[in-house]
């Protein structure tokens, strides 16, 4: 076989048969397929795309690159989730322990953040001696014990889709949806998870802005998870303005408190119950969403999802007394009121223009080696359709650098804008993708 | 400016300017952008093609990668000529001595060849002592003394192209209108033409099997040149079956000789006069093609084509005498019939396995550093459309190693096809494409 007919037969509209997807994807990883092979690959996958099945084997052939994780000694279905990624998304804190409380087993591997804020693990580490560093038995055993665990990724997971997507992303190969689609089920498969629920953001703060691109990759990942015996669930939300209050990590850490105990924001309230009443159905502990969801609002209702918190927590060395009393957090020693320039009404607020001023704070990473200031980052109080009027408080900048302030300040405004009529509150929820089909709201 | 966005825009169908070409092409050759940025670039230009103010700045690039050989100094018009690849193409070693004849300089730089039998070098060092080892000073003295030079390619001319045709051949990205005509069109320009007729091959046994095709890209090549300020013609030529009658070098240069004195095929004599009348009437050395092929059945006819092969022969180190006594050249120790196996005629030849039939004799190269044997190669006694006898000879074999003469004369039978009813002989000047239009003949 030579990777030269691959590519011809690629750009000439044919179909990679399973041998041939093997082929590359392991020659690849191994580095005997050379990069300049596979970039002109990967654009002739661009124009002439893959069908289902070669989806599902490339994803396959990426998963058998390395590593998969062994979980059947946990018992129960394993239910994962995966968002395409967003600004001020909390979900995972807010999720896990939820989810966990209703007895699907959490097992979840979580990475550093490379954006605007923190990652799950990054957030985690607000609470003084939280660590991901347990072995996989030791992780195991915490799914077992208490329902939840959040390990760092230290296995050789997928690493055909570390050098994939380095490749795409400098040749320009990256937004097509079964490249996308199989970069983010490989990862899913190889962590070990039974089932997958996908949060799949549309929108001006999203990868995907228009809204039919998000369907039709949400539609691409179930045909994989389909195809490779995964039950998976795509839902498509809204991500033209942040979710949620809170951008920036301690900041989270408490909204997601707050929300496990009944008082957070309602649109990060409603997402979390929709993607866990998925979780539910998937993991076999409801028949319907709609049972699933009055499940999970008796765990916010009788305290038992912030229960389940604080022994995570408390489980992987972290102190749980830090729920109690947030004023533990990594904190700010300066808060900065931004107000309304005008009269009127919140129009839009772009998303990945609030990641940045939170990323001026010093709330998120730019390269891998950089640090991250846990207690800075912004708070609105103003979102979409809010009215205002001149001088009100639209948002809060919580700085530890009073020198980032005006900066951040400036691009928080920028991100703004307003109009003198009513604005309708934009629906979060757009649809859910099954195998059964796309089914929009 | 980043590769990046260059590969994004023509991946989305967008024109590069004459500065993001001249960027990737300096790049590149300076090893600054690497392998597999450029590989991406090309498979998208393979889809989004290029227009004709992208190819011309594409070729323009890739000359100024390298020198530019300054033939400034030699009187008159120099017209180059290229032909796109064939069997049994022998046009050089007539055409250059016939135009340099009717006062038109030819400066030709050639290459050895890397195929069924030799290039242009490899046959005149069939002359005993002929060499192209020349200084350029050498060489220009030589056309303003002779009329005539054939020279080495020893500068480092369009290096950008040996990289980039280098990437195009493992990349499956070789076959696109745009970067085949810059890649020829470049090396000419920078071998000093100052106008260029092209013998553009078409059929079985030429890389454009399509007339459609072979029409298309001589029209991308003449639109360059007349981009770049160089009057260029293209000439469509059939080559179903091999050209003449010699395939193998001294075959083809006694075959030469014979043409030269007006004993030659009619298909070769044919080619080298109407590719022959062009390069006068861009030589500004006749009016129409027409007075210029008048002019040059005189050269043959007064033998003064002839003469003016022995002072090249002459000038650069090789023996003359051979040119009136061919049994000089190298010679074949065995030679063996080839037989017609049925009545009737015939059907086809195909060149590419007539060629091969040579190169197992050791007339060509398999690789650069193999040598060949001059002596050896194939002598067609029935073309396409000849009537046949079963016995009668069809072709003859001329061989020095006695065993590789069966496996040759295997491919050499399996090359033709005969059938009994008449055939009519295919027409071998298809059209020419001038910077005024197609003519399909």
């Amino acid at each position: 076989m030579r990777m030269y007919d691959l590519i011809m037969k690629k750009r000439n509209g044919g179909e990679l048969t399973t041998e041939e997807i093997n082929f590359f994807v392991d020659g690849y990883t191994k580095g005997e397929i050379p990069d300049y092979q596979v970039s002109a690959l990967m654009m002739a996958i661009y124009f002439n795309k893959m069908n289902k099945r070669e989806t599902a084997d490339l994803t396959t052939a990426i998963v058998d690159s390395g590593e998969v994780v062994d979980l059947s000694s946990i018992n129960g279905i394993k239910v994962d989730k995966h968002s395409t990624g967003g600004v001020g998304d909390t979900t995972t804190l807010i999720l896990g322990p939820m989810v966990a409380a209703a007895g699907v087993p959490v097992a979840k591997f979580s990475g550093r953040g490379l954006g605007h804020t923190g990652g799950t693990i990054d957030k985690l580490e607000s609470f003084d001696g939280f660590s991901v560093e347990v072995s996989i038995k030791e992780f195991i055993n915490n799914v077992n014990g208490i329902g939840i665990a959040i390990g760092g990724q230290t296995a050789n997971l997928a690493p055909a889709d570390k050098k994939l997507y380095a490749l795409r992303d400098v040749t320009a190969t990256v937004d097509n949806m079964s490249l996308i689609a199989s970069s983010i089920m490989s990862k899913k498969i190889a962590s070990g998870a039974d089932a997958i629920v996908l949060d799949v953001k549309t929108g001006s703060g999203a990868f995907m802005k228009e809204e039919d691109d998000s369907f039709a990759l949400a539609q691409e990942m179930v045909d994989i998870g389909t195809h490779v015996g995964r039950q998976t669930i795509g839902v498509i939300t809204n991500m033209d303005q942040p979710l949620g209050l809170a951008i920036g990590n301690a900041l989270e850490v408490i909204e997601a408190i707050e929300t496990l105990k009944g008082n957070g924001p309602d649109d990060l309230t409603d997402l979390c119950l929709t993607l866990g009443s998925h979780m539910l159905v998937l993991g076999g502990k409801a028949d319907t969403a709609e049972e699933a969801r009055k499940i999970l609002q008796g765990i916010i209702e009788d305290g038992s999802g912030v229960r389940k918190l604080k022994e995570l927590v408390k489980a992987q060395g972290g102190n749980p007394d830090f729920i109690d009393d947030v004023s533990l957090l990594p904190g700010a020693s300066f808060i900065e009121d931004v107000k309304a320039p005008v009269d009127g009404f919140v129009e839009g607020i772009k998303a990945d223009d609030i990641g940045i001023a939170a990323l001026i704070l010093g709330a998120g990473r730019e390269t891998k080696e950089s640090d991250i200031d846990l207690g800075v980052g912004i708070m609105l109080e103003k979102k979409v359709g809010d009215q205002v009027k001149k001088g009100d408080v639209i948002a809060r900048i919580y700085a530890n650098d009073t020198s980032k302030v005006e900066t951040s300040r400036e691009k928080l405004l920028g991100a703004y804008s307003f109009r003198d009529r009513e604005v309708i509150k934009p629906t979060l929820i757009r649809g859910v993708v099954t195998k059964n089909g796309i089914e929009k709201y």
